[in-house]
């Protein structure tokens, strides 16, 4: 971490710095300058919060040069995290494709969707019981009902399903039901819910909110990590920014750089990234080929009568062939796509 | 609501469409073009989800036309809401200054900054004692103690308080010990929060969301409402933009934009708005000229010790200043700020 | 085009604006509806300006339903627009690599970084002879010398190059020496410039503004084909947003966007979208892989020692590498990485 | 300027940074840390590019610690710079108030509008006779000839004007018509039209770019001031961002930020930053108490039949209370609203 003093910052005011980091148990290094002074700490600070500097008289800036973070960080766990959860492995050479409709409507739906979705090659079954919506109007979920329905058509079928807890009322069902949680983008900082799910003894899925940023994305992480679950795998859905020709902008070098700096595996939606169904195949290639560990997408066999974001739903044909390019572009990228035998 | 087809959607795609619409119970309007047909539809629609037209064949896009909310609009409820809260009124002529620190640190502390608060003629003291802080390593309040110290504060100083319910864990402490139920940012989508806080019999001052339209800070209030609480008042506290120069960019223009289109009160936050010490008076000051109905400050008399976010937060003789500013404004803007004789 | 009045607009605001659009010889389809009237335009009105519609008394709101771009868009154009430029196709099956040194340093380091391009497969050399520098006191180029060096190794490797023209006073030299003349992101709304370049004789390779929405991009291309130049390469290479881990953030859905709108050939530049070296190839592998017509790369033999931008630029070696990975790609897209035989 | 050195970086690559420090004449302050190393650098490094040790080998990054500009700083010059146009003062006490039609469209629309601004107490003119717009399709300005019918108008009505150069090749015509000669957004890192504005001999309005930081926008200025012109007015005019009730968003906060380090005038236009009549005036009160010189506002009598952007410009009546609220403000602020004898 680096202090840097104001212009006509005065001697005892680079003192009282420097006492306030010795106080901490660090070490001060002040680098008087020609036009101003900074002073450079070291010692443990992984984890210091850098408020406690910015008020003090004279200071001007605190400058982070360690990141923020610890448990998720790849200085800490340089192996690579794989998730495995009913069979299905995520973060290791294999791509996964989780696939579904945003809501689960009905038993027959649901059953319908998931049968395509496992004859196509996906791994797992993607389903809404509870939606977050932003008008109290919307359609809201089934609920438990719609938990109860994935559960029944997770072992008809034999995929492992993944599904919303949008709530930390909510999240002992959704954990009960299905084989991992997802945390949606609107909660990636509701930090009791990230406490809570870090104690629900199933892996998380965890959304990047849309105006996050990588380092926030990885602090949500941390939270759950520091609970003792360490199965988390990162998901890149879109940021809000100005571009309005999709519902929000993918921010696909997200997945190179949290490669980077964590050992968790990340994947990519497509569908609520854009918003819009033409965008979800080329988006989904584009995953594949920048590094990310499999892709999200919803799928709807009807989704001219789906009851909640038809528009970012792919048609099982349309899924077909968008296992095909996935299964393409892995094979020259020195990944694949598995077929597990009997996963669930 | 007015639908727009592809360019070489067929008859039987515009079929379709309108019969979907009255299926609703609502009436098309065909619009046949050079280029491309575009429906109209009018009815009883103002609740009416798009997502249900966007899919159809032949659709390109669906244009809202009308908002897609109710009870918090102007339309709906031509008079001005005024919140009345331990004899202090947000939303009327008068003007409102809420302030207090970041965070309740201890009992000593909260009472020293509630008195410089009240000494300079702030009507409501804030202070946070659940913190919703991006890291797992940063302070997060003391909780329900930090509850009992702001009660305590409260009948001794004789003020009204507001703080911030993170979880629907802590709602029911945060509306027992409070005057006002706070929601801050990262939970203005937090719905299921949302509908508790309808029912919580506290007024509900509920921030916009970093990445928030106002459109969806008055859909979260609407849900709010929704649930039999009309007492909401809105709060501006900065969108998260790529100017680095302060932490968030504050829309100051929102304000004009609430005032146009619904009834609720709205105030800013410059200390959160901007994270600067030295923005915090400039920017108060264009809150009130703009028409903000009051601000609310972070004020520390020890910033150099305050345990979060100190760098945002001013001393008691700048919110004296602040004060004084305030009142000669709003003394040539038709608005006044009232003493409150024995508030709480 | 559809024009959505006040909801208490009165019948004769409705025939003033009913007026107006039958002034202009179109056709007015009024909508009259529970809460207030719409009224729908039809005719020929690609090319209308919606201000002359939104400050009519008693309208609130006009939207334009078809594109405000003509020359550019597909359903003008129906077949996709190749480039050819010195025996190099942009915009066919054949992907383009277009790469070279950010700035033309000296005549050794263009020859030298020229030969490592051309033998890796590139296909067109890219160099900056002109700097549009956000400081003064940066690098600005080496100006015609620059220009003349670009000339020299160009007929010494064989390859098309590509540089920049910063403003109509440098497009006439730019033009003479380049096979492509560059318009550059911060230039993309410099409305003279573009319309030079519309008569300047030579392809013209648009960049996206930083702060650009898709179709205004398309309406900047629309100035150059307007003053009868067809050959527009457009270029993706970051929006400005929140996210701080790369300089821009590369709006990679564009790519489908413009494709389906436009008939133009687009390529995209992960060394100005990212700033950041250890991105160039992931956003390589996800450029072609969403279906970009090529890439645009910076490429240094001596990193340490580049007058410019050193940190987006890779290494002769590493370029290796993401020709290789291209023409990976390629294979398994049904597209492929020409090689030809004597460009230029 | 701090560099920080990777975690694994070798003693070697630290030494190399070092030296070439060194070579710049600078000197070196490596900080051993327990998790990684800094270097420190100290001297004259006003103007250096962060650029040159980025790309040495081991370096993650580079820290700039003091300003990139030198010219347009407190630092360098501690007294306000008010830059006198025609008896108007700009940047002391008195506030100016900029207003006319967005386009000169005929002598008498001109004439009638100037005559207006001028009897409310407005102190320039403005007027676009180029004007630049997205479409190529939209009206662009009367040229010459509306320069012309500025300059008349100017005589006529005793009142310096302000238009926009667009390119340089209109920049001396512009500075022969005007008092002010006005660099537009989309021009703000046009930096061949900067550096001959620095040239012009006129004073020169500098609006931010929609996408620039205050740092570029000081930057900008920089290359002005660089030429030997020190009559640089900025001007704060909205900058993009998601939100979507106004057309920018008006960054309010960049006022006191530009008072802080730099000693340049600032002004406000909320007809661009708001696109909406109904902002103008709040906006303009927020501006005033914010603490900016001035603003720049739209006015037009008969927006119904304006040639460009009507629904940003009020009318003389709005324009006659707009001058009063500002007199208000400014009787509060300690400033004040002059009245000149006899301007031009």
């Amino acid at each position: 971490m680096l202090i840097v003093m104001e212009m006509n910052a005065t001697p005892e005011q680079v003192e009282g710095v420097v006492q306030r980091i010795e106080e901490k148990g660090l070490k001060a290094h002040p680098i008087p300058g020609a036009q101003r002074t900074a002073i450079g700490i070291t010692g443990n600070l992984g984890v210091l919060d850098r408020g406690i500097f910015e008020s003090l008289p004279g200071v001007i800036q605190v400058i982070r040069v360690s990141h923020p973070f610890k448990l998720v960080s790849h200085e800490f766990k340089p192996t690579q995290t794989v998730v495995r959860v009913g069979g299905v492995e995520i973060g290791g050479r294999g791509l996964v494709v989780m696939a579904g409709p945003c809501a689960v409507e009905s038993y027959e739906q649901t059953l319908r969707i998931a049968r395509a979705v496992k004859a196509a090659g996906g791994h797992i079954l993607r389903g809404g019981a509870y939606k977050p919506r932003t008008s109290p109007y919307s359609f809201q979920g089934l609920g438990v009902e719609g938990l109860e329905i994935l559960a029944r058509v997770r072992e008809e079928v034999g995929m492992p399903v993944v599904s919303e807890a949008t709530d930390i009322d909510v999240l002992d069902a959704v954990a009960e039901h299905s084989d991992i949680v997802q945390i949606g983008a609107r909660n990636m900082q509701n930090y009791t819910l990230l406490r809570r799910a870090g104690r629900c003894g199933r892996p998380v899925l965890l959304k990047r909110g849309m105006t996050a940023t990588v380092t926030e994305l990885l602090l949500s992480a941390e939270y759950i990590l520091d609970q003792g679950n360490p199965d988390v795998i990162l998901c890149e859905r879109g940021i809000r920014t100005f571009a309005d020709h999709t519902r929000n902008t993918l921010d696909i070098a997200a997945v190179p750089e949290v490669k980077r700096i964590s050992h968790l595996p990340i994947i990519v939606d497509p569908s609520h990234a854009s918003g819009k169904r033409n965008q979800i195949l080329p988006l989904s290639r584009a995953a594949v080929a920048v590094g990310a560990d499999g892709v999200m997408v919803e799928v709807h066999d009807q989704p001219e009568k789906a009851l909640s974001d038809a528009n970012q739903a792919i048609v099982p044909d349309e899924f077909e062939t968008l296992m095909e390019e996935v299964r393409l572009l892995a094979s020259v990228l020195e990944r694949n796509v598995p077929t597990y035998a009997a996963a669930v």
